[in-house]
């Protein structure tokens, strides 16, 4: 069955880890949604989120060559799992003077925050769900989106408790 | 000079081009801080965001390599900048039940939020400038932190408009 998957990798710190795991996937022919990797309470591992679309058969033969990696810690699936996932979006809108007004709505609707104003644009932060990203996405679309960054997902299993604590 | 460099890289979505793209840090030895990639507005490019320690002329160096790929449509550094920066983290903590409400206060300072909660522990979501989220991290340090998930820095330069909208 071919689905998105976000699966999460603890990693050792070391020149090239990056680079093998993106190749790992990339000699597959994926394309990663995306990935994330940043730094975790030990200052010796960093931890990956990675979704990507795929058929479960390859991703668990790609998980298991992870696992086989010796700079590897930890990795997992989520896949079927119960998870909290979220995103950030920084989105820069110029719109008309005018219509600002009606920027400054959606963007309380949604819950996000102005994270910069001046004369010509607007900075704004929201985080959430896949789903709530697009839409907000799409309800600023009429207001001139000049530059949109994304986070990419990071994830959490709710409720368990890891055996080992980062 | 040896300093934090924040790197923004729009890329074509392409096999194999964060792995190329990761193989030019490794190579010249840099550890990664962060790094985020994640999809545009345009389906088919994605937008990176990389964090390294560096000195300036070998970064530059690095920039000159990014920008001669055939998949880099733009790549700026934003060092000396004026830029939004922000990051995401989920944190879950596991708290003596007695110490709960210490935790809830600590969320509504830094103005968190809960986004998971059962009988052992809760999730929270928080997003900030690298300080802040020092702050909150060093504060819940107490109560017994399962799990750290960071989403790596994505940032914005201020006011400055784009010539092609992304």
């Amino acid at each position: 069955m071919v689905r998105r998957h976000t699966i999460s990798v603890l990693v050792e710190n070391q020149h090239g880890v990056l680079a093998r795991i993106a190749g790992l996937f990339a000699a597959r022919g994926f394309n990663i949604d995306s990935l994330t990797v940043g730094r975790t309470k030990d200052d010796t591992l960093s931890r990956m989120t990675i979704v990507v679309l795929a058929d479960d058969e390859t991703l668990e033969q790609i998980v298991k060559q992870l696992d086989r990696l010796v700079t590897t810690v930890r990795v997992e699936d989520y896949v079927g799992q119960d998870i909290v996932e979220r995103e950030l979006i920084l989105l820069k809108v110029q719109p008309e003077p005018e219509k600002r007004n009606e920027v400054f709505q959606i963007v309380e609707i949604f819950r996000g925050k102005v994270v910069d104003l001046n004369p010509r644009n607007l900075v704004i932060e929201i985080t959430g769900s896949e789903g709530k990203l697009a839409a907000i996405i799409e309800a600023l679309k009429p207001y001139n989106v000049q530059e949109l960054a994304r986070s990419g997902k990071i994830a959490m299993a709710r409720g368990k408790t890891l055996r080992d604590p980062l």
